[in-house]
């Protein structure tokens, strides 16, 4: 793998899409050749799975149906695209990937863990991410900030599927994302996201910087 | 499980949606509570996975992600129809199922068959069909039949995106159902889909008549 792949995780409202615009701008200034994706919904396909996930209506989604959507999604995602840029030396920059199926539909819902890591091996055809940051806060920040957001974009009381989830599923997907970082601690990045955007920003750059001057990832390999 | 649970399976054009509506009316008139349904799109849910199945503008869809979209409709058909009709003792009549995915995905593309079946294991919950009526026709025939079906609605040239496959695919998916009926001759009911559908229906009767006097099926378990 000629590229370099860097991912972004967490709970909702921490944050993750605002520093992965921030940290794609900064590497597009540097002159990197970026792309910046996300899951679900980086490819034409995604873009309807990810709608039939989010959306309210779907209460009633099965928690394995729930998981096969996310996989055909980042299936496709990683033969369409994640795989080709990184197979042409890009940096790809991408809002959530494999580890989200584990925190949510693992650690949040039950399915069996092992059991996804192996369904996610086949989906990602094996590529994994040099860099993770987890960008971590307590869930009740996390969802008044997303309901503070909705307010903003004038679509309060209309919170997806996931945002309508009560506080404790959002426990226990932040302990699942913590527990995965303990268990990986030369992929993730632990970075706290209670600071503001600008301050967060930095953050996460001085952590990626080894990686781009082309070092190892900060806790090593 | 209380109920019976019989699915049809067989390539484009072996007239399976036919044959599936005279069952569920001939069911229907001896008073039976019938559940007739299909794969995808039993539920909300499937019928939009359905629609991302089929429409031809899907054409670079991977084959992993198309099993999973699969697994998806699975998953959900299982958890809100099929198991609870079953739980409630009614007879359940499947256009399709999880025999698809290994005689598609499998068989007609290269996806290993091992993964399915354990996949489908977990889709289903286990849920297997006492009677599954295969079909038979030479592929070329089938989507000859199918093209007429077409032309006669109107859509002809709007063929769906299995339609589409040339034929080396779906003689590939015909001779792994021919397989999979040969590995289990308990379950399976191999019927020549070249007559006419009412002769069809009057063999596909025959065969199902012992399962329906709660006899075990033909071939027995």
């Amino acid at each position: 793998m000629k590229g370099t792949f860097i991912t972004f995780e967490g709970i909702e409202g921490s944050g993750k899409s605002t520093q992965v615009e921030l940290l794609c701008r900064e590497l597009a200034r540097r002159g990197r050749e970026v792309v910046c994706t996300r899951e679900p919904g980086g490819t034409a396909l995604g873009r309807s799975v990810r709608s039939l996930l989010l959306d309210p209506s779907n209460r009633g989604l099965a928690a394995g149906a729930e998981l096969f959507l996310y996989l055909a999604d980042r299936c496709q995602h990683t033969a369409e695209r994640v795989g080709p840029a990184l197979e042409r030396g890009m940096v790809v920059v991408c809002d959530r990937w494999a580890d989200a199926s584990v925190a949510y539909q693992g650690y949040g819902r039950g399915v069996e863990i092992e059991r996804i890591r192996e369904w996610n091996r086949f989906a990602t055809r094996g590529i994994r991410p040099q860099v993770t940051i987890l960008l971590d806060l307590p869930a009740e920040t996390g969802l008044a900030r997303a309901r503070a957001r909705n307010r903003a974009l004038g679509t309060a009381g209309r919170e997806d599927r996931f945002e309508e989830e009560e506080l404790a599923f959002h426990e226990r997907v932040r302990r699942g994302y913590l527990e995965l970082a303990r268990r990986e601690p030369g992929r993730f990045q632990v970075v706290d996201a209670a600071p503001g955007a600008a301050q967060t920003h930095r953050r996460i750059l001085s952590l990626i910087e080894p990686l781009l001057q082309g070092g190892a990832a900060p806790g090593g390999r």
